[in-house]
């Protein structure tokens, strides 16, 4: 092994649109690990939306991302040396070792993954934080019941996919909102929603309601918003008395765009509860959901799709590419060779 | 007793803002109550913003308003005729009589009042609906535990008064948002809030976010939303992690205006829970509610004011005032003389 790795900072904050110049690609020394440490090799980094949010210097639910520091990023990757009892060398583990093809860790927030019927990659994404967003939003948010009808926006991604698939699961019928013809292929004939309404061929044509309306004949139950803008303002204008909206994202606002909820009448005059969360607020839940998810990748019953980008370098590129909604499925940066 | 009495019906559906012309004042005759009904001499009217949000056709959660048919509202009254075993002449009521010096039941939806300790009046605002919907907003929704920091708009009106007072009685911080020095005078001085910020003079000096900011040092924990607009997006942007917003009403855009939520960013990055509500469909929570609102009435613990028209005609120029803000406390109209 070389002595030394790669590894992405943020280089400078964004105004407007991210650009690859906001991130700078740096070769640094593999350092020496000390008692109670681990060196981990990352095989695969997971890019997620939450990123851009860190990348601005506001008020959050965490402080910005710090410049000329290691992006903040889930990895999952392999221990090839340790001064810590609890890891040996080839132990596979989930952590937070950033934008890097090297991490060093004492342990604390790493934890040992079992692939023996889960691909490692998986922990990043429907077995892992995506995956948990979706199932804690809707077993705890949306609440759906047989019969409802839930929408989810950005449905072909690594969290609205687990999200339709649990809502089907469940009985509900389950409406995704996604960009471009091949992604609500997927969504409706892969994933198994009961529709897809494509927002960019809609907004094109002017009907975006009106799709809207012939997918949910029934109103909407359920939201689970990923988004944010004119969809959800149309999914707000079906939506059900009591309707629950679990707020997950709106990232067509996170560079700079407007993030206003228009129809916020539909809130009060259906009675509508909304609550916005961040999963890792809600450890507790993590055990039972993994459970459940880990279980249904295992026997084959949720279904998920990988981006892959080939390397550390491409990584900026396929972070902006997902901010567009260029990936379909999760998004994971390859950071070993194939 | 006259055979004749006055109400007052919606004539045409208001563009924009409510004039004098939509609604009709008519002279009708008093009916003959058949076996089972109860004939209502009422005393007073309630208005109240949802009647605004009736008078529109539009999906909501009740049927709008028909026309030609007497205006919907709560009255208290006296029973003047009976042949319904359960109500005796003189027994003083509370129903939906609508706008109209008479009304006729069956005694469904009506409900005897104990006027020995408590106004009749006050059981159309702090011991009626308006107080219940402060008191279930409050302790259902806002949750606001000793030392967080409430914020109420409309604070001096009749749902607002009891909100903000509820939480003094709480141990919370009750910082109130009105229109004018008169009544933030009125909710700092005679009802006991900490602070009030006059959102008119705000406006005209361009600092309400500062004001905002002074009246709530440590963040805002929760809201009660009465108005929308400009002050509840200003109040977003002090909004602490976990904030609870109860949405009662916005009337601020009622007549047509823009009821967009411009910070809906902050639901999200500071993890809000809103639940939008109307008190008529939380019934179960009434005895608990108005038995802690008639004690504390009772005790004088609990202090309101009224604004009472002085007759039937004039309620359509009182409801027109109500709806620009132009009333303090409660308002009322008589439908009996002084």
């Amino acid at each position: 092994m070389s002595n030394q790795f790669q590894r992405i900072v943020l280089a400078s904050r964004p105004s407007g649109e991210v650009t690859a110049n906001n991130f700078r690609l740096e070769t640094v020394p593999v350092p020496t690990i000390m008692d109670g440490q681990v060196l981990i090799r990352n095989h695969f980094l997971s890019l997620d939306p939450y990123m851009r949010v860190r990348m601005d210097d506001a008020k959050n639910y965490a402080a910005p991302q710090a410049l000329n520091e290691t992006m903040i990023g889930g990895t999952v990757g392999e221990i090839i040396a340790s001064k810590n009892p609890q890891f040996q060398i080839g132990d596979k583990v989930i952590g937070m070792m950033g934008w890097a093809e090297i991490g060093v860790s004492d342990g604390t927030l790493l934890r040992k993954l079992d692939t023996t019927h889960i691909p490692l990659s998986a922990y990043l994404g429907a077995v892992g934080m995506p995956g948990m967003t979706a199932w804690y939003g809707f077993t705890q948010i949306m609440q759906a019941k047989e019969g409802e009808t839930v929408v989810v926006s950005a449905a072909s991604g690594a969290v609205g996919s687990v999200v339709g698939q649990l809502a089907k699961l469940r009985g509900c019928r389950a409406v995704g909102i996604a960009g471009g013809a091949e992604k609500c292929a997927y969504v409706v004939n892969e994933l198994g929603f009961d529709a897809c309404v494509d927002y960019k061929a809609a907004n094109q044509a002017g009907n975006l309601a009106e799709q809207l309306a012939a997918a949910t004949p029934n109103g909407i139950d359920a939201i689970f918003e990923n988004v944010g803008g004119a969809s959800f303002d149309a999914c707000l204008l079906r939506v059900n008395p009591f309707g629950r909206i679990a707020l997950c994202g709106m990232i067509s606002g996170y560079d700079g765009g407007d993030m206003a909820i228009q129809n916020a009448r539909m809130l009060l005059s259906m009675r509508v509860t909304l609550r916005g969360f961040i999963i890792s607020e809600h450890l507790d839940f993590w055990p039972q959901g993994l459970k459940e998810l880990g279980s249904l990748v295992a026997q084959g019953k949720l279904k998920f799709r990988e981006s892959i980008a080939p390397n550390l370098a491409t990584a900026p590129e396929a972070f902006i590419g997902l901010l567009k909604g260029k990936n379909l499925g999760k998004q994971l940066v390859r950071l070993i060779p194939e």
